[in-house]
């Protein structure tokens, strides 16, 4: 191993122990969503630095940008790009990664699951691409179930995350944040796990870390306040329809 | 009664029943806040709207009229205004109240204590000019005790809230949302009271409700980004110690 090398995984692991045991908060919305904008998603990355997150997830070259001029912490890059021909919409391309590489991201997520994608590429390409160009940045594959995991822990990816869990076909029924599939894939590998998707409290955060999980991720139930709304809402619906019943009881 | 009289009465019943039971979702930010700015108060109203709020609270003739741009819900208006002498700053004056009444509010909240106010002005008086000049208007005396609304029944608020439960040195001791006193003023009076302060999750929004509240105000929880995040950090970081100690005794 020669010099250059040490010294970028001295600072990939830096990064990883900065993360280790701690917050990340994801600062996304998309175009017609009440909160969409740069300007809004570099306010809530300052909010979320103001609160003692570790680090920021943040979606394409604009938001990213502003973002780093408003805070200095690591960010786990993604590039959302929808498409009706392709399922696969978290950094679905190398050149979707390459474009938010550019603006200097410390960490880079893409959808690895096996799932089609724009131009034939595959997980494996664009991965191996990204080694070649940005060799200090770490990267991330997405995946929502065991077997999509097992498929990449050969391809050495630096961190595998649950996001997709709940998201694709192949775990359509998982409706809150998944335990089991964090503790299945650290009996799997010891890649770090960052557990994202569906923690809508603070107690869930404790348990993904509890199962195994490196890092936790957190956006909805901090950056969408429509979302938060909904459940406040929800909860006091319910109660006026308890009582409604309760006093047609009686 | 003559019939303008009815029909205004007919209007503020009509906002008081919009209300019941829902939630109104504050959105507020002071100067050096991460969410600053008018824009940003506009965007959290339209999740809130959403999301599906009844209401919104907001503060100060620039954010209020923004909001009223973006979304048609009634709101319920102060004027924050911060001053070394004085400890009232929720619409501490008949002038504040002005400003704001003429963006064309529903409802205007003001701090009832009985704490002195710039000017020597008193409750009542900015009470009795409001009236006089906006009778339209539902007006909201802010308490922190049950002495305090106790003083306030006579006055003829259309509406108390306990908003300044733990915000004031009589309240001191309050840290969470104050179903005590939403009870006992209840036991004093009909006159619709609004639960705000402190709510954290929607079960105690519930309790809120059942304590007896017209209707249920949260803020932090849906609008301060960098509070929530530091609440996950919290408990992530209390799982990080215990487990240090864990392993220390190990």
């Amino acid at each position: 191993m020669n010099r250059s090398v040490k010294q970028i995984n001295h600072k990939k692991e830096a990064v990883l122990a900065q993360l280790k045991g701690k917050l990340v908060v994801s600062c996304q919305a998309r175009v017609g969503w009440p909160m969409y904008g740069a300007e809004i998603m570099a306010a809530f990355a300052a909010a979320a630095c103001q609160g003692g997150a570790a680090g920021i997830r943040a979606t394409g070259v604009d938001n990213i940008s502003k973002i780093k001029e408003k805070v200095s912490l690591p960010i786990i890059g993604i590039n959302k790009q929808f498409r009706d021909d392709y399922e696969v919409y978290i950094t679905p391309t190398y050149e979707s990664a390459r474009e938010i590489l550019e603006t200097g991201i410390e960490i880079v997520a893409i959808d690895a699951t096996p799932r089609k994608r724009p131009g034939g590429e595959t997980v494996e390409g664009i991965l191996c691409q990204i080694r070649k160009n940005y060799p200090e940045v770490l990267v991330m594959g997405e995946i929502s179930t065991i077997s999509e995991a097992k498929a990449i822990v050969p391809m050495g990816f630096d961190l595998i995350s649950t996001t997709l869990s709940g998201y694709t076909k192949e775990s359509a029924g998982v409706k809150s944040v998944n335990l089991e599939l964090i503790r299945k894939i650290r009996e799997i590998t010891d890649i770090p796990v960052i557990a994202e998707g569906k923690i809508a409290r603070e107690e869930e955060a404790v348990m993904a870390l509890d199962a195994g999980a490196h890092a936790v991720v957190v956006g909805t139930s901090i950056t969408r306040p429509e979302i938060i709304t909904e459940r406040y809402v929800g909860a006091l619906s319910q109660y006026g329809m308890n009582q409604e019943a309760r006093r047609s009881l009686a």
